[in-house]
């Protein structure tokens, strides 16, 4: 039973570990095969979309079947073969046999001149093209050929699986945690993701929360293009969300804005990391390129969902490379983003607006034992003050992380003196903060 | 006659003087007899609210009538008495006439180890407590005991007192001065704010205001509660006000926001102490902890009411004890205090919103001797400023705060230039700044 | 024909220097030789408005007719006369022929003590006055007297003069460009802005523009007045205009606000300040005080016209005397100023709005030719980055120059984009960015 394990940062690498070496595509058994595992840490379903269905704008692709690419040069030495690392083929590749030239052969072959050591990865996915990627330094050594190149691969019609788990909580507003699953051998980007996105679902599924929450783990684009395709017109319950990746790695924290790019989810993804992360201050505005935020924040979408990372694409030099392996990870990194994640759940789960039921001057806290019998004193304390600004702030418009912004107590303080204010019939939830100014409740006022 | 009196720091410090002893609390002929006093300044009305109305959530407590409390050792030597400080009793005990020892004694003696030599201010009014305050080296050599512990005081049914004054303006829309009275002998906090309240009461009741003004001088909490209850559906009359207290110390002024935050009367108190004091930077967010803007910016009430004060409180170490005294407030801080409330009154007075009747390109101001014969100088000179500001802004829809916050110009000079300008019939007073926008009024455009 | 000539630097200074020695006035001879020799740039209409009407509050002063200016000493030594200088006789004085002691005299000499060179310019349109205008050097060593005085001028009825040209676009919504071309002999104040306002009307008219285009040449304040009193019906389809002066001298550019502060035209012409001038950054805010700006900005009217000057006027040493002649502007600066004004009417120009036709996630770019073939890459390059910012802001609300405040792509480069995502039937163009959201077009989404 998923729920029985603790999940931490530990056991979610050897998860990550098992993973490593399937080849993953955005279609094909790679993708099978690791939904499947994930399914041990939390109970994700598989859904299936047919190839050739019209997803939007794009049309959902074969599937890709690979067995294996290699090189030989002329004394028929094997030169570069993707046994050693998925990432030597261009992913989702068609099939070739063929003896060619050097000259003829280099134009299908990727290196980075740069960093010579690391082997890059690319992808063909649309056009009916082949390739090979390998080291500069790989490239330098390879010979005059002629080579012999063979990918034993093929494209075959099928399905686009992804997968998904809704944890139903009080409200029918949704909050989307969305992680891509198709990059095949790089580990912080996604494997990190995969993993701690299947994580925080097993912690969301322990108790009914008060939003419900949907995991999509989907291919990059065009598994996000699906699952939006097929949910076209439910998406408007979101009312906030994250897409998870690179999450694995040790730089600091980064909170990609939503497109809106100052609504509920963006502040309070932001409070939480301000307060759980030393010196945070790594908020980037949002931008059109990236992950699949890029189709969420279409503007036909426009939902308000940011990204949460740690390296950020395109900015380390081991970003979508050879050297994204899972010596670029650590259990330790991967714990405290899945401890992050969960303060920022639990900060979710409890952003309620409250009402004020005794809103003309201060109730008498004395006379119910909330207040110390001896007056006059300098400092009313801490937990008094977090009882003064539930009750001041409390007019049906401020939720706890509003109260938490001006009064700069931790929302977990705020909520636990809004409870005995509620016990003291003193308050009243009225609302999810997410969810939009109910009018006839407050009738109170 | 109030009136005569030119009120400044060193009569308003005499009549401080005369308050010192006097054993207030909030109830009981010592905040009588205060109210009393205070008459000499202004006219102010005496209210009576029984002992036992219901307030709001509260209950308005029984009189409190004090005699005397005192410790004798076991010699019969008095070692504590409250005829050399009203500060010695917890204020509102009750009666204690007992032998004990040094433990039973103990609990019931309060002292701050911090600063020996001071004797904290403590209150007990809504248990049913009795207490001493004493300094911590007055409790290191108390002795051992037994003791005799007597109080000899009650509580009993009687009502609380407010004093009130209201100076009737053009408009009916208020502005609230309140300001606590029921400190026992302490000086800053709040005789100060007691006397230049009245002080201030006694200036605006020279010449009839633009708004109507309303003072209030009540007991701290249950007072401003108490009056609160009694004026519950017409407080929507209130524009604007400020909590007076601790004003005549040596520190600078501080500003504490209104619960809004940037509403009129913080943006116009603002600006007078920008204009006024060099180097003013201290404006203080809202916060529901303080003094009666706890209960004046409750939810239910969030009336634009702010709070002026020199040393604020909980931030100095005289705080609430024995040390803020005669010797920690003087005339010339009196004196300072006074002429700043003068200019924000003036300020508040003078700031109506104007229309300009020729609005559609600059009138011909040389036609009508409001303008240089010579043209074409380099520089129009700070009174043709003030007319083209005055002309250029006065849409119905910004006052003279507003243009004085655009033009940098001080807002007396623009006043004049919009008598002027009145007098040649090129604007026209529209309303006060403080009130609504009136559609109908803005037909001249 | 005017569309032949390329203006520039070197032809515009040219016409400068013919302009430079006629005696120009609010009305007269000089403004209508001067109007005749900006139609070599640009086919502007001379329009008539007669002495005596009313316009607004003011009325059309008479026709200035100037001869000569002049001053003999006892000896008949010509001590001052108009020909070396126009700035010699106060501006629109009425005639004088009269011997006069010293003492009687010096009350119509004006000079400037702390630049004893400088020969001040003066005016009195509105005034039956005289007088002359001399360096302090000069008027050191006038002599003793009697002087013979003459100034051989007349007031007589006539007409008030100002040029027009209007570029019709594709809306009605209209650019105002005006510039003042009353001062006698002042080179950057305002020749420089005569001949480049003329120089833009002839750019702009080479092409049909989006926007229509108004350039008005007018006498300040009484010509901005006339021409707004002969327009108040039909300003209001002015979405924005520039008053342009100033424009020859050396200085930094400066934009000062329209009233509002922060429209459309304010924000776009500090984004191509930005882009075009290394570390811009004098944005002035609005004033009352300057050129016509104080007419159009006056609060019945209130147009969205800013002003864009080199150095400001009343803060440079030879504002408003002998020092601003030819030698204070160049060739070189016209230059600068006149490829600024082109930048600023381009991004005018294409300063639209556009409607994403397939908002539903990205259209796939790939299909298209527009993405590259082999993904995955770190950088997806600027041209890229320039389509999907395109395609991710327009959902009708975002126009070219708020995209290109988000995105930091300049203008042209989005402007690029957005041409070529038209031609796929990606994008449809809905409005120019000055005019109002229409509902109605939304549909789409």
């Amino acid at each position: 039973m998923h729920n029985e394990t603790v999940w931490n940062g530990n056991n979610l690498l050897q998860i990550m570990d098992d993973l490593f070496p399937i080849m993953r595509s955005i279609t094909g058994p790679g993708v099978r095969k690791s939904l499947e595992k994930l399914q041990a840490i939390a109970p994700l379903v598989v859904h299936e979309v047919k190839s050739g269905s019209d997803v939007l704008d794009w049309t959902v692709p074969e599937e890709w079947h690979f067995k294996r690419a290699w090189i030989e040069d002329g004394k028929g030495t094997i030169v570069l073969d993707s046994e050693s690392s998925n990432l030597h083929v261009v992913n989702f590749s068609v099939a070739v046999d063929q003896i060619m030239s050097r000259e003829e052969l280099l134009p299908h072959l990727h290196s980075l001149p740069e960093t010579p050591h690391s082997v890059p990865y690319r992808t063909t996915y649309y056009a009916e093209q082949w390739g090979f990627c390998l080291s500069h330094n790989e490239l330098q050594q390879l010979g005059d050929g002629p080579f012999h190149v063979r990918i034993d691969a093929k494209r075959t019609p099928g399905v686009l699986n992804y997968g998904e788990i809704c944890v139903p909580g009080e409200s029918p507003s949704e909050i989307l945690i969305s992680t891509h699953i198709c990059h095949p051998q790089l580990a912080n980007d996604n494997l990190s993701g995969m993993v701690l996105a299947a994580a925080l679902a097993n912690y969301i599924g322990k108790n009914k929360p008060s939003l419900t929450w949907r995991f999509v783990f989907v291919p990059g684009t065009i598994g996000a293009i699906s699952w939006l395709s097929q949910n076209q017109n439910t998406v408007s319950t979101i009312v906030g969300g994250l897409v998870l990746t690179g999450l694995g790695d040790s730089s600091s924290f980064n909170w990609k804005k939503t497109r809106a790019g100052n609504g509920w989810i963006d502040r309070l993804v932001q409070q939480v990391l301000e307060q759980a992360v030393p010196d945070y201050h790594a908020t980037l505005p949002f931008s059109p390129y990236g992950y699949d935020e890029r189709q969420y924040c279409s503007p036909g979408f426009n939902l308000p969902i940011g990204r949460l990372t740690r390296a950020v694409h395109g900015t380390f030099p081991e970003y979508h490379t050879s050297d994204d392996n899972m010596d670029f990870v650590s259990a330790s990194n991967l714990e405290e983003s899945l401890e992050l994640l969960k303060g920022i759940a639990d900060a979710i789960d409890i952003d309620m607006v409250y009402q004020n039921l005794s809103p003309y001057a201060e109730p008498q806290l004395g006379r119910r034992g909330l207040y110390s019998a001896f007056g006059a004193n300098v400092d009313p304390g801490r937990f008094q003050m977090a009882l003064l600004w539930m009750l001041n702030q409390s007019d049906g418009t401020h939720s706890l992380s509003d109260i938490s912004t001006v009064s700069k107590i931790p929302i977990l303080e705020l909520h636990d003196a809004a409870i005995i204010l509620v016990e003291h019939e003193l308050l009243i939830a009225v609302r999810h903060a997410s969810e939009p100014f109910n009018q006839e409740f407050q009738g109170v006022e």
